[in-house]
C-alpha cells in the first residue's frame, strides 16, 4: 500500500482548504467526504461572509470550493472515514470500501446543530428554520423571529437578531438562562422577548414558516403564535468520535482541542474547523485552520517526525 | 466626537474581513487604509489559494473584498494613520487629516517584504522579480529561478521551488545558511545548487528578468547568468511601529504577539494578519485573525470593558 502524507476526513470549507494547501506543497493527500452528510456551509441559505463574494449562497460557494480543488487535482473522494487506527509511526484511515495508510490525519469533520426533533423541523428547514443567526439574520429584518434555546449560542442568537432589527422573541424550556451574566444583562436591555418554562412542539407554516406551536411546562397548555423565522441555538454537536480511540483529547462539549499549529494531542493527527475548538466557527476560521493544518503536517513530516 | 466602537488599521485582507464582521456585528467601525502602501495581496500576481477563486490575480481580489467591504456599507477611508494614543479607557487614532476617539483598535497594518535594494528589483517587480515562492513559484516550473538570501525563508523558497520542479540556484552573501538544521539537510538532497559568498548586484532583462549579474565578495569578481526569475528572501518587516508607544509587545522581529483572540497585551488593541505572530502568513489566516479580531473586540466591548 502506498503511503499518503495526509489523509484529510471532511470536505467542507476545512477539509477543501487543507487539500488545496496539501497539494499545493507536492503532498501525497486525500480528502474524503461524505456526499450523503451535507456541511455546515451546505445548510446555510445566504453566506454574506466569505470575502470577495457577497451573497453567495452555501450550497454554492461549497461547489466553487470543490471545483477549486479538483482543479488543483486535489484527490476529493467520495467515501465516509469509518475508523481511524495507529500502524507504527503511521495511521490507518479505513472507509467503508477501502484502506489508506498515512503520515499524518486531518480531522475535519465538521459539527452538526443539534436538532429540536419536532413536526416541521426538517420540512421547513431553509424555508424559516433555521441554525445560524449569523449567517441568515439578516434575511430576517423588521420580521417576528423566534429562538429556540438557553444557553450561550441562543442568548447571543436573540441579541444578535434584535440588533438586527428582528421582532424577537426567545423561548426556553426553563425559567431562566444558563446565558453568562453579561449576555442576560443585556438582553435585559433589549427589546428581545420571553417564553419562559416552554417546549417547541411543531413548526407550521405553508411554502414558509408562518407559525409556531408551544406548550407551556407548568400549565401543559398549547399556544400557536404567528412566526417568520425560528432560530434553533439548543447546542452544537462536534463530530469527533473517529479520533476518540486514538486518545485525541476534546473539551467538555466534543471539541478536539488544537494548539496553534492545529496539532491535537496526538502527535501527527491535526484538527481544523467545525470540529475544532477554535474560538469562532467561520467559513475564514475553518479555512485558515485547514490551510494551518496542512502546512503543519507539512513541517511535521519534514521535521522527520515520520 | 463620536466615539467608534472599533478602528480597524489596514486595509488589506486582514483590515477588510475585520471590518465586514463589525459591520455585521452593527458595530461603529472605520477602516483606515494607505492607498499609496500597497497590502502584500496586491503586490503578488497569482494568487492560488484563496477557496473558490483559483488563478485569481492579488490585484483582482484585493478589489473583490474593497467592493464586498462597500456592499456592506463599511467605511474604508483612505487616510494613513499616524499615531495612536490612549484617552482614558479609550483611544485616539490619528490620521494626516483627522482623530478617531474609539473603544478598541485592530491593527491589521501587514507586512513589508525586505528590499534588496539593488538596480532592476524595482523595474521587474511582477515581470521576474518576486517575494513569494508559494504564490509565484509555479509560474516558473522547468525554468531557472534564483532565490536571494540565507535564512528560514530562503531556505524554504529553495526546497518548495525544487519540489514545485523549478531549477532553483540559492545565493547567499555568507558561506552557510542561518536556517534550521532539517531544512539545510533536506536542501543537501534536493537539486539546488548554491553560490556562496555572493552578493547580488542587479537584475537585468527586456521584457521580464533574463539574467542577475553577482559579486563574489572574497574575489570581488562580478559575473552575469542566465536567470527567469529572482526570489527575494532576505526577511519581512512587519509594520507594528505605530502601536509601539502604546506598550504592545512585539517578537524579536516585530511580529506583534497576540493571543487566540488576537488580542495583544494591551486590553482593547487587537492584531490581525502579516503584522501578527500567527504561525502561516497566508490570505485565508490573515482574513481568519481579521474576523476574529472583530468578534472578539464585539464580545471585549459588550463584556463591558469599555
Amino acid at each position: 500500500m502506498e503511503i499518503h502524507d495526509i489523509v484529510v476526513i471532511g470536505a467542507g470549507p476545512a477539509g477543501i482548504t487543507a487539500g488545496i494547501f496539501a497539494v499545493r506543497r507536492s503532498m501525497k493527500v486525500v480528502v474524503l467526504g461524505d456526499a450523503m452528510s451535507l456541511s455546515t456551509m451546505e445548510e446555510a441559505s445566504l453566506v454574506d461572509d466569505w470575502p470577495g463574494m457577497p451573497g453567495v449562497m452555501g450550497p454554492e460557494l461549497i461547489v466553487k470550493f470543490r471545483e477549486h480543488a479538483k482543479k488543483l487535482a486535489v484527490p476529493l473522494m467520495n467515501e465516509k472515514a469509518v475508523e481511524i487506527r495507529k500502524k507504527g509511526k503511521n495511521f490507518i484511515v479505513k472507509t467503508e470500501r477501502a484502506e489508506y495508510e498515512t503520515r499524518t490525519v486531518i480531522v475535519a469533520t465538521g459539527a452538526k446543530h443539534r436538532k429540536a426533533m419536532v413536526p416541521g423541523e426538517k420540512e421547513f428547514a431553509g424555508r424559516g428554520v433555521t441554525y445560524c443567526a449569523n449567517c441568515e439574520g439578516p434575511l430576517y429584518r423588521g420580521k417576528k423571529v423566534l429562538v429556540v434555546g438557553g444557553g450561550d449560542t441562543a442568548a447571543t442568537y436573540a441579541l444578535l437578531l434584535d440588533q438586527m432589527g428582528c421582532h424577537t422573541t426567545l423561548l426556553h424550556r426553563r425559567e431562566e438562562l444558563r446565558a453568562v451574566d453579561v449576555y442576560i444583562r443585556n438582553l435585559k436591555k433589549s427589546k428581545v422577548k420571553f417564553i419562559w418554562n416552554a417546549l417547541l412542539m411543531e413548526i407550521k407554516g405553508g411554502k414558509m414558516v408562518s407559525s409556531v406551536v408551544y406548550q407551556d411546562v407548568k400549565t401543559k397548555e398549547t399556544k400557536e403564535i404567528p412566526m417568520d423565522g425560528v432560530f434553533i441555538a439548543i447546542g452544537s454537536v462536534p463530530s469527533s468520535e473517529l479520533v476518540k480511540n486514538l486518545g485525541v483529547k476534546t473539551d467538555e462539549a466534543g471539541f478536539i482541542k488544537a494548539d496553534k499549529k492545529q496539532m491535537t494531542n496526538v502527535p501527527g493527527v491535526f484538527a481544523a474547523g467545525d470540529c475544532s475548538d477554535g474560538c469562532t466557527k467561520r467559513i475564514v476560521t475553518s479555512t485558515a485552520e485547514g490551510s494551518i493544518a496542512a502546512e503543519m503536517a507539512f513541517e511535521f513530516i519534514r521535521a522527520g517526525n515520520v
